[in-house]
């Protein structure tokens, strides 16, 4: 055991599993991938998001409440990237990345039909964590795919993944079914 | 895309990679083995955990605001289990599951030799979320082993993982290297 650099820790914390969080108010909407999500909750049940003050789904969470938690599958890497590098202040994600918005039961964040997964969330709790803010989100409804297949993580080199993306930092894969 | 009940999408959210939450007050420690953790703060770098306000090792953390996140490997899966169903109020952990305590640099909380690393904790911030309790810990050190190996996660019957202990509802695996 010796003394290291953060960064040397990092890269041994994979799997990340990826979701997206998605927001709207007043008719503006975004999609911001997320690395940084853990369960919080079990009755009520409960997600908590770190989501930095800079990104335009941070306004919308905290000024709608809500936030749709969406989890891409294997076919989402390159719509991951895409989410996570433009800005919903200028760009319609959903229509740039082929998306289709699906109506939620409880809240005003659409669901997003190519995912995996979506759970309906209302912000039950809000925290600042150093450079980012933890969003709590109490979970009002869960939607699932069909044939849901495995969730979009960064992962490493290792043999259990199959890597779907790799450009610049990000490495994009699911575990092997 | 169907509504669902939320257990069958915790199913899906495979693998969570399990940490130990490990704290001391007052000559008393305790390990609490976790699955609730996201990083949440670049700069400073910080973690947070879900810790059950019955856990021994919240009331340690409270008192003591430091804790050690320790992240064990495949050699730990049944330590791992070991920690998780007894309560430190009345074990010495670190005796009976054979685990060496080393002195930490910056936190009262000790670290545990035969983990793959060690973050050392200072609480930053606090926040009731359900059932759990958000500590968010600001790190303060960081610890690597000399070969770290991958980390243990629980994990499902897909091909990438190894399997190394499956009981009732738990199966510790690590992905295949």
């Amino acid at each position: 055991m010796r003394e290291t650099e953060l960064q040397a820790f990092w890269k041994q914390l994979r799997p990340e599993i990826v979701a997206w969080a998605v927001a709207e108010h007043d008719g503006a909407r975004s999609i911001c991938p997320l690395g940084w999500t853990m369960r919080t909750s079990g009755s009520p049940a409960m997600m908590a998001i770190s989501v930095a003050p800079t990104r335009y789904t941070h306004e919308l969470i905290e000024r709608s409440g809500e936030f749709v938690l969406a989890w891409p599958g294997r076919d989402l890497a390159q719509a991951t990237l895409f989410c996570g590098t433009t800005s919903g202040r200028d760009t319609d994600k959903f229509a740039q990345a082929g998306l289709t918005a699906l109506p939620a039961r409880e809240v005003g964040a659409p669901l997003v039909q190519e995912c995996v997964a979506n759970l309906e969330c209302r912000v039950a709790g809000q925290l600042t964590s150093g450079d980012h803010t933890i969003f709590v989100g109490e979970i009002v409804a869960a939607w699932l795919a069909e044939a849901p297949g495995p969730l979009l993580c960064l992962v490493d080199e290792s043999d259990g993944y199959e890597t779907l993306l790799a450009e610049e930092r990000y490495r994009f894969g699911v575990v092997r079914e």
